[in-house]
């Protein structure tokens, strides 16, 4: 069998971060770089950590030019957080006939605000005969699957705490600029009401993805964000919060699902959380039959998180049937540390 | 759509469980039950907490009265922990045209140590349009599936440490027999020569499907048992180990993965661990990109475990295309809390 194929759309932090994780795995390869501007023209490896050695070179392309039918088996799309900006690429892609994974955190479960962009996903992916999935860390993992996993030893369900206290520290200007590290209580306040605080997009996926992998709906969904304010100075590599200002975004939402069941996500995020005696971790809280008291200490670190997610979905996404998916549709993820080829269908194969 | 129909085959504690939580669950009915000797002719309610109400009885009887073509969608089988055991009563019930679940541990992966069988019940499923699948808390879940659930936001394993460190307190005078509870070092060591010690059975199975999981296979395996020998007189409702005798059994395992991999499994089980200081939990303790270092602590309980795993995974099963399936093969466990209909492909349902 053929190498699986790879394109990469997108090649910034986490597309970057996919490539130098194909270029380390067994019987997978990127066959195709598209991006926008002066990146065209240029090499892959100008922008990964991985060294070119003999491998060909790969030239990024614009979209048009490297997206075409039989080019590749999946596409990794790595541009969007929204389902309504992801929406004319993904169907590119299928249109071109390949399957496609997608980083657009609204995507891990279109159905919750974009159910009519959902469906016809679903339709277009059914039509060319290739599989569409939405996933990362967050929608995709931590807050959501991991719950429904652990609820899976359960005989009963009463309520759920699903909570991740992470660093912002690893990353960069941009993030920080973004949840807004260092500003001022009152620009928090102006950016939230003006919807220029990115905090977290992912609950209302998060929520939807559980209540119907349980077999409910979402009753009620209300959300939250507030400035988490530190009283000391705190410096990560690419951020400054002053005393008195904002070292992060504490994102907050309250649900009940169609039987009653309360749901509570609580995301606190900030720079040098352990500066002010804050542990970072995952927690998934269940009173239930039984009890479920879980928590991963120190949190998985975003950024690789979500690289790893969509390399890892990979087999599972080209092996599925045609159509929209969501991680709950679809086998478990689980680190791929053999040849890739070893876990894809022969008949699923674009490229045989 | 009807209600899911169910046969439980077996009513001890574990098919007594599940009729239990069917019995408070929607869209989904208990059907048949089979069992043997004096069961046989008595209600079913005689031998679950659920109380009859104003539902039909259902009357135990001998298998081969209650197993047959079109009476249900799907049995449980809950007699046996061994694949070659439990494979005449499997092969029985999938020529009978009904998809089957069982609590046998070696099931869980019996490609691991009875690869022949494995392909045969793979066969018969397969001719017969139905599907099989071996699952529990553990193997099935915590020692294993949850491992590879978190190796999922991982770019690269390089170990794995997974423990389970349980309580037998819970359980009644049969395993407190099995285990040893109580008896001298010296007759443990005698029972574990002539392999009379239960203690854990599912290591193989365990790896076997964290190996395939990954892509990999197991190239080294070997286990252990060792007595838990107490300083301080222990008492659980149906145990007794008097100081210096056995508190319980300590199994383990050690693994080598096809590129090196090691795989350690530690899994201490014994009464009133409480009692001298043990903290019960399951752990995942992972090196790699990131590391992971996951407790849910207390343990689950392998008794409530292992129902919930085998009627939650219900829908999945009838669900899937024809053939013998492990937890790798279907979507994520998860607490079915609405109508289990909701859950089931039409085409699917035997009983429409």
């Amino acid at each position: 069998m053929e190498n699986v194929k790879v394109i990469i759309w997108g090649l910034g932090a986490m597309g970057g971060g996919m490539a130098d994780m194909i270029l380390n795995k067994k019987g997978i390869e990127v066959v195709g770089v598209a991006d926008m501007g002066k990146k065209i023209g240029t090499s892959m490896f100008d922008y990964v950590k991985t060294e070119r050695g003999n491998r060909p070179d790969v030239i990024i392309q614009a979209a048009e030019d490297v997206i075409k039918e039989g080019a590749a088996d999946i596409v990794l799309l790595c541009t969007d957080s929204f389902t309504k900006n992801a929406f004319s690429k993904l169907k590119f892609v299928m249109e071109h006939k390949l399957n496609v994974i997608t980083t657009a955190e609204e995507m891990a479960f279109p159905k919750a605000q974009s159910p009519e962009l959902a469906a016809e996903l679903d339709k277009i992916a059914k039509e060319n005969g290739v599989s569409c999935l939405g996933t990362g860390v967050n929608p995709g993992h931590i807050m959501d699957l991991l719950v429904l996993v652990m609820t899976g030893v359960l005989t009963d369900v009463q309520e759920i705490t699903s909570r991740r206290v992470n660093s912002l520290s690893p990353f960069g200007p941009l993030v920080m600029s973004e949840q807004g590290i260092g500003i001022s209580v009152d620009e928090f306040m102006a950016r939230k009401a003006n919807h220029t605080m990115a905090g977290h997009v992912g609950f209302a996926e998060s929520v939807g993805m559980m209540a119907e992998g349980m077999g409910l709906t979402v009753a009620e969904f209300s959300q939250d964000m507030n400035p988490i304010v530190t009283d000391v100075d705190r410096k990560s590599p690419h951020g400054f919060a002053a005393a008195g200002t904002c070292a992060g975004v504490a994102m907050t939402a309250e649900a009940k699902l169609s039987n009653g069941i309360p749901v509570h996500m609580d995301h606190p995020q900030q720079i040098e959380p352990e500066q002010v005696g804050v542990t970072t971790g995952d927690y998934v809280i269940i009173k239930g039959s039984p009890n479920v008291n879980l928590l991963n200490s120190p949190e998985i670190e975003g950024g690789l998180g979500t690289i790893a997610m969509v390399v890892n979905m990979i087999p599972h996404v080209i092996n599925a049937d045609a159509g929209l998916k969501t991680m709950i549709d679809l086998p478990i993820p689980r680190a791929i540390m053999g040849d890739f080829r070893n876990l894809i269908k022969e008949e699923k194969k674009i490229i045989k």
